[in-house]
């Protein structure tokens, strides 16, 4: 059963079993009326979102399963766990961040790299950014202690990363009744 | 208060707080005899014990807190532990082990990336084994997705790394009463 | 001026400037024709031509301009170049090579590091192979000596690589009378 | 034949066959002298040399082969050479230096990091530089297309690599009759 919703046409087929929205915030409102008119649960990848739409989403929640992240890649997932789990251990240890992306990028550091260095905790890390011809994106933290270093590196080959983690959070969702759940419960659990 | 022993001299200046063995397993038999005749905690990195030294160990720990590994590297601890947790969330990717070591090593593939491979479970991984000059040891793991690869290295510079592992089981074992620790449990609790 | 030849159909407009062929070995004869009629330049990518039709391309480059090869990665050209300037100084350190795709390629070690390892003369040197999810292509020579390392690695990121270097060839042959030039002449001189 | 001399005492031993000074520039004066004394060659490695002292090196070698170089690196110098010939090929590519070395390093960007930003010519070049626990000193160079990407990094595991570049400068000098070289020559030829 499928029911496909695009700007240019609509095209119902049966009730569907999920809503996975990848598109943008001004299909919001539609998104939510189609969620309560099939009683389905969905699958949301828009960002920008505002405080009011994270609560719509909340409300609805309380009826259907709602997976809601800005970021369904499985990989930097597990780099965000792996470097959480690594400064816990190596706490006195240097630590360096650095990511490479493609020359057309205009936000520097990138978005990923914050997120990184987020698990750190308070203390100054040093980000490093390269720009290179087409690379889709790289990133790399390194712990430096005076007799080893450990490094985690994710690097990106396509955005078939993010349709993989979507993928799982459907077929997450479609085992549970209802309730409000990231990606990261998705991947790890709660 | 120090206390130092080798093959040549004993140097006995009063009583020592613990006592740490890097040595050979030639030297299990006084190294019991030390900790019990000061009732201090232990520290013993010695490889190649056999199923009794190490029941001898556990007797002792009754007394006295025993930390034994045969590899205190605090990296390759991470190292385990991160591939540990990375395969259990990327379990449908492909996965790859490779070591980079001195031309002078013998063995093939190298102990630790055997290590590696026994967190993955069954299945079975390919480890592709590099000799080169004077590396003093290198180990990745890459997991390999259709959108994206994850890769976690230890490199390791000098064997510092298990003098700070040993300092750290040292710190560990003299806030202990008594009881049977692996390194692991130095770093990660249990 | 366009002149587009596909299976299905002919499109002709006015007198083409060059011909490129990134063909089929099918296609060949038809080729050869078209460079005859025309009186034009050809750069030609068919991969597993027979050394009669590279005879062919010989004689037809007494008249126009050829560039022929199965590889027109920039990339590679220099990488290939890189490893023999350093194999020629570090002939007495270690070397290693080892390549990096997708799991669903099937020869094994890849081309390019045979062309690699082509560069190193007549010593044995081991290739690791590593097939890693959808990995487009990743080669890395290293030369190991006592107290240092020189790595170069050559990560293709899409197939865009061979269109660049076509358009680098297309450039350079317009510019000649007749001749039979490989890619490596385009990119380096002769 | 050795003749040895240091700040403490001198031995001398018979006539020597070269000269190698690797230490300090108070030490020149009496370089000089001694080579003049025994009419040998020169290996010189001091740092911090004036033009005047450059100058006293130069008549020097009227009468005897001297080589001087504050890198005897062989790695550095295949890194050097390998990014100069790179850079004239992928000059339409973007390229990135990025350098790490140990916590204790006072200067940023590194030394040889400067060096292969020379090496690219006049075009603005952005250097990473990285500092994490003991990392004895690596440097990347990446050339960065729109298809795929070139990688050139040294890797130092210890100074021996100066030991090993004083050593095959030793080799060359003994088989000149007299001038004055770099060490670029003794490793590429001029």
């Amino acid at each position: 059963m499928v029911y496909e919703l695009d700007s240019n046409k609509e095209v119902k087929n049966d009730v569907p079993q999920l809503l996975i929205d990848c598109s943008l915030p001004s299909a919001f409102i539609k998104t939510i009326e189609l969620v309560k008119q099939f009683n389905i649960p969905l699958v949301i990848a828009t960002t920008g979102l505002t405080e009011n739409e994270l609560q719509k989403l909340k409300d609805l929640s309380a009826n259907v399963p709602v997976v809601q992240s800005s970021n369904f890649s499985i990989g930097v997932q597990v780099l965000l766990k792996v470097t959480e789990m690594a400064n816990d251990v190596l706490n006195d240890w240097d630590v360096e961040i650095s990511e490479t992306h493609h020359r057309f990028k205009k936000d520097k550091p990138s978005g990923t790299a914050l997120m990184i260095k987020d698990k750190l905790g308070s203390k100054p890390v040093n980000i490093s950014s390269l720009r290179l011809g087409n690379i889709v994106g790289d990133h790399t933290i390194t712990f430096g202690g005076l007799g080893d270093t450990i490094s985690i590196t994710h690097h990106a080959i396509s955005r078939r990363t993010f349709a993989e983690g979507i993928l799982k959070s459907a077929e997450f969702v479609l085992k549970k009744k209802n309730g409000f759940y990231s990606f990261k419960e998705v991947i790890f659990g709660s």
